[in-house]
């Protein structure tokens, strides 16, 4: 059985993680399109606003279903709601942080999540002088609260902000408080199995550019 | 021409983007391991460190070069030395900040540049009330004179921190001063043609997860 046209295939499970990663960007540059008022494009215009090959994007795109025209290109809004239904983000996750830091504050203060499926609803930091203290509307909690807090509220999603010796024992409770995925800003390699974790690293990013300089 | 063991291959400009991504992954694991007082590790006990199969680390290393011996596997300094030739950060790079606001203020704030190639030399920032601050020992200068600061320090990296309606052009203004490779904190993808961008977005990290929550 073929596949209706706009529907997403039901292959999911076999799709690569590298591809995965790139539907976020993709995601972004056709929100960011909507907002200039835009509302068709091409994977040749698409991918010039990322920086990804025409090509690289249609065969992407393909994986999930036929979502464009010939001739016509991509409607930005159903592609934009195709691309929130595959990544699941047509939703808001709950998410928590830990470590209040510069980072974790940056992180609070961030006003990029709301609008695209995330909702920061938890605070946690070990520091008697930031527990009790108020970011935004939220209170920072008492770390020594994290399990039962996040277990009470079912949250699914984490960010790590506090310094690397701390990392692995806060990895640690968020996953036996039911935590599923971890963006972690500490510069250490977690060890938390079955659970997804991305790493965020200014060095990483650096590194990975100096070698074409 | 064989290469003679350990001598890094000269083909390094063939090499795709995927893997030099995963190099600056394994040198942050090795660093730890070597702090930690390791002298020796395995492709297996590296891939299980990172989360990467033992086979596609040891397809990746030796793109460049026989660096371990059968059996007794890789030495940490001499493996270490090695990648941080290959991506060049044996040496220290000057980095410029632009935007200290949260997230400006926690990079600049970050411990972890020295060790691992980078310095902070220069911040900027438009906001008259920020501009003659002081971060730890910088003083926050006014970004009307970014071009001609940084093209006087020779700078090459940079990284923005600045409102996604600020990056593009600050991103302009850090081209023409002559930076290289930019570290992109504002959720937009730039337009930098010839230039290398990175991006470090909290929400492109935590919607590639939620896909497989």
């Amino acid at each position: 059985m073929t596949p209706r046209k706009g529907q997403a295939k039901m292959n999911a499970e076999k799709i690569p993680d590298i591809i995965i990663g790139r539907l976020p960007i993709y995601l972004r540059a056709l929100q960011r399109m909507s907002v200039q008022g835009m509302k068709t494009t091409s994977s040749q215009e698409l991918g010039d606003y990322v920086g990804i090959s025409a090509a690289q994007i249609r065969k992407d795109i393909s994986q999930f279903g036929e979502f464009g025209k010939q001739g016509t290109g991509y409607s930005i809004p159903f592609l934009t709601d195709k691309l929130r239904e595959i990544l699941k983000v047509n939703r808001i996750w709950d998410v928590v942080i830990v470590g209040l830091g510069d980072m974790g504050h940056a992180l609070a203060r961030y006003g990029g999540f709301g609008e695209r499926g995330f909702r920061v609803v938890l605070l946690f930091d070990s520091d008697p002088a930031k527990i009790g203290q108020k970011v935004d509307n939220f209170v920072i909690e008492d770390a020594s609260q994290l399990v039962e807090r996040v277990r009470a509220c079912g949250i699914k999603l984490a960010m790590i902000a506090v310094p690397a010796a701390e990392a692995q024992g806060v990895a640690d409770r968020l996953v036996q408080a039911g935590v599923k995925a971890i963006l972690n800003y500490a510069p250490i390699t977690l060890m938390v199995p079955g659970v997804r974790v991305q790493y965020i690293d200014p060095v990483v990013g650096l590194q990975r550019m100096t070698y074409y300089l």
